[in-house]
């Protein structure tokens, strides 16, 4: 158990340690088929936050928990009233989740502190570890609760009220775990805020790249959208006097997909869900509601295509046979990530010979909020067929060696060493 | 309570008590709606039987019951050796049904025997009312069980064995509400078949017409499809690595559609129910699965059909996405009913001085499967806006009353009157 330095003579962090802790932490709530359920303020996420509490103290690290559940490890610095070097993400897991989504993020903190320690560095700022309350979204929405109170997107009573579907709420769950902390949830100076995550996505996979220096997330705007045509007996009802709302359904659906190409390469759309009513195979659908997802790095693209999608409901509507509602029921803008910062991830990646490429976040993460109140910047690795959420998510040991490496060295340069 | 001549001198029957009859039924099982709800085999369904039974010994029947539960009720002829001239349908419906779908049918029967007892008419043949079990399949499949096996569709060992939700089988629950009968559950020499039944669609109505006469019943071929891709997350995954099988579920679907209207006016197609999974809507759909549903009066047209969906599902195999595995599940040929009843109807209808045409049954009846084994013809009335396995399913009394006396005539006709 020591740490390195590489032929730079830079200190780099223990990879076999990384890799045991995320082992260890992924044991709470193990699944049968390799991942993990640790759903956010149940008993085994006030196990992970325990762990990683007694972790982080071991450590040195002073612990404060704010109101939200926050978790906060600090690591004095050489002047503490500088704004601390801050990098985290989250423990919680979605029902079948892996072992790397957020918890990578968060160990990797953990491993910089650790490796800091080894090598008796001091630096100018504090480090900071942060573990963001409910990412996941999964048993309490909305997703990305913590982060989203601490930058004030959500206010903090009315999301403490937030119930699970037995009606146990966010605030109860808190102090159920010990957790409800004291600590303002409300944000304070950030130096800078990192965080490292596995990629979710399949390009740095595809293009052999270990390092993503991420510019920024998409954004996104969601839509719910309900078509009502009329329900009929398939047998008796000729074709030309239906109104059949799965037939408009899969028109518009086709069209998303158009909506997306037309913006290429950049923009992407999605319809994840469907609803078709009565579902029975010899009536005629009455209605179908489905959502849409749309997501591009330009808020002008996002509109547009916003436009487009309202344009299309109105011509499926002309044509007289059904309804189309089309609600917006989320928007986040274009988040861009700190210049500065995004600068040091590639200058890191490419000082440790590793293969670097800028890419953009599809998905959301607690660093998109964070980015509201500090500078920002993300690191992703690749994960295996760009698979998350799910069991089998898997991430390669050296993969996860080098995104920490490139978190050390990053989070170094912007704390100072004298 | 007087059955009237009109003004040809011919028997008409009693159009009140007919509408008291069917309302009269229509209380047990009803719903809120004005619907009815009397699943296959419940108590409700015993409860109606035993009314129907009731009516018929009060109208001097003899009443017997085979062993799938079917209900015999028999009006002696002159001479019982000749087969017996039948009318019926059935008295389940679906969980929101109406009160017409199949209680027209049986009624309309009981109404014709009344309506001779009324007048004093000995018919030749003897008239046979009858009542099939389970025609809806709501809580038991097959549908159409109770003629089905009396045709020997379906063996009735195994069907005695199918169960519903709870466990609970057929065998048992035709015990259990008294309708285990001892009457071989097959066919026996049968003069002529009628079933009178409200359209279920929107021709009769849209044309204005009180009576159809049905010349035979649409051809169907179902399918289960599954279509395979690769379920990933939404924002991070690029357009051009997709493998959305709900995108492609929306292109079948489409093409199921131009597939019947290809061989227009007679053919059609409908996709009624899907499954997505996981059904999220930020993680591209991994799996659809999909039913189709072709009709067609022409067994050529129905194998084209069958050709162009298998074609279809190739063609988005090889566009290399997403796997599109296409089952049939069910299929019945056309089936057209007898010429000389069929013209039985028209002659009727025309006497009468009604509006008749011809049409074809898209939906499946008892008729469908009697025709197997009998001369059969069925006689169709309109229902309001085409609606049916509806709560809010309704016909004019004016157009029972139509429908009942062609059934009268019709069956007249052939039972003989010396």
């Amino acid at each position: 158990m020591s740490t390195v330095s590489d032929k730079t003579g830079v200190a780099q962090i223990n990879a076999g340690r990384l890799w045991g802790s995320l082992m260890s932490l992924a044991e709470i709530g193990a699944t049968p088929k390799g991942g993990v359920c640790r759903l956010a303020l149940t008993d085994l996420d006030g196990q992970g936050r325990d762990l990683f509490v007694k972790w982080a103290k071991e450590a040195g690290c002073e612990v404060r928990v704010d109101e939200i559940g926050n978790i906060f490890a600090r690591r004095a610095g050489l002047d503490n009233s500088l704004p601390p070097v801050m990098t985290g993400s989250h423990i919680d897991t979605q029902p079948t989740g892996g072992k790397f989504d957020g918890n990578f993020g968060v160990l990797a903190g953990l491993e910089v502190v650790r490796s800091l320690n080894d090598q008796g560095i001091q630096t100018e700022a504090p480090i900071e570890v942060v573990v963001w309350t409910n990412e996941e979204g999964s048993r309490f929405v909305p997703v990305m609760m913590g982060s989203g109170v601490f930058v004030s997107a959500f206010p903090l009573a009315s999301t403490l009220q937030q119930a699970d579907v037995d009606g146990k709420t966010v605030g109860d769950e808190l102090r159920r775990i010990g957790y409800a902390g004291t600590e303002p949830a409300a944000s304070f100076p950030i130096k800078a805020y990192f965080e490292a995550h596995i990629e979710q996505g399949p390009i740095l996979e595809a293009s052999n790249t270990v390092i993503g220096a991420v510019t920024g997330a998409l954004g996104q705007r969601w839509y719910d959208v309900v078509i009502s045509g009329m329900e009929a007996h398939a047998g008796p009802t000729p074709m030309e006097l239906r109104k059949d709302a799965l037939l408009a359904a899969a028109r518009l659906i086709a069209q998303v997909n158009d909506i997306a190409l037309e913006h290429a390469p950049h923009a992407r759309s999605t319809v994840g869900w469907i609803e078709c009513y009565p579902n029975s195979r010899n009536v005629i659908p009455g209605t179908v509601k489905l959502s849409v997802d749309f997501r591009a790095a330009d808020d002008a693209v996002l509109s547009a295509m916003d436009s487009a999608l309202k344009a299309a409901g109105e011509r499926l509507q002309k044509e007289g046979r059904v309804g189309v509602d089309v609600k917006q029921v989320v928007y986040f803008p274009p988040q861009p990530f700190d210049d500065g910062l995004i600068d040091a991830v590639r200058t890191a990646g490419k000082d440790l010979g590793l293969s670097t490429m800028d890419i953009v976040s599809g998905a959301g993460h607690d660093a998109v909020y964070l980015a509201r109140v500090a500078p920002t910047a993300m690191i992703f690795i690749p994960c295996k067929d760009g698979i998350s959420h799910n069991e089998i998510e898997d991430a390669l040991p050296e993969h996860i060696e080098a995104g920490c490496n490139v978190l050390l060295r990053a989070m170094l340069a912007q704390a100072g060493v004298p």
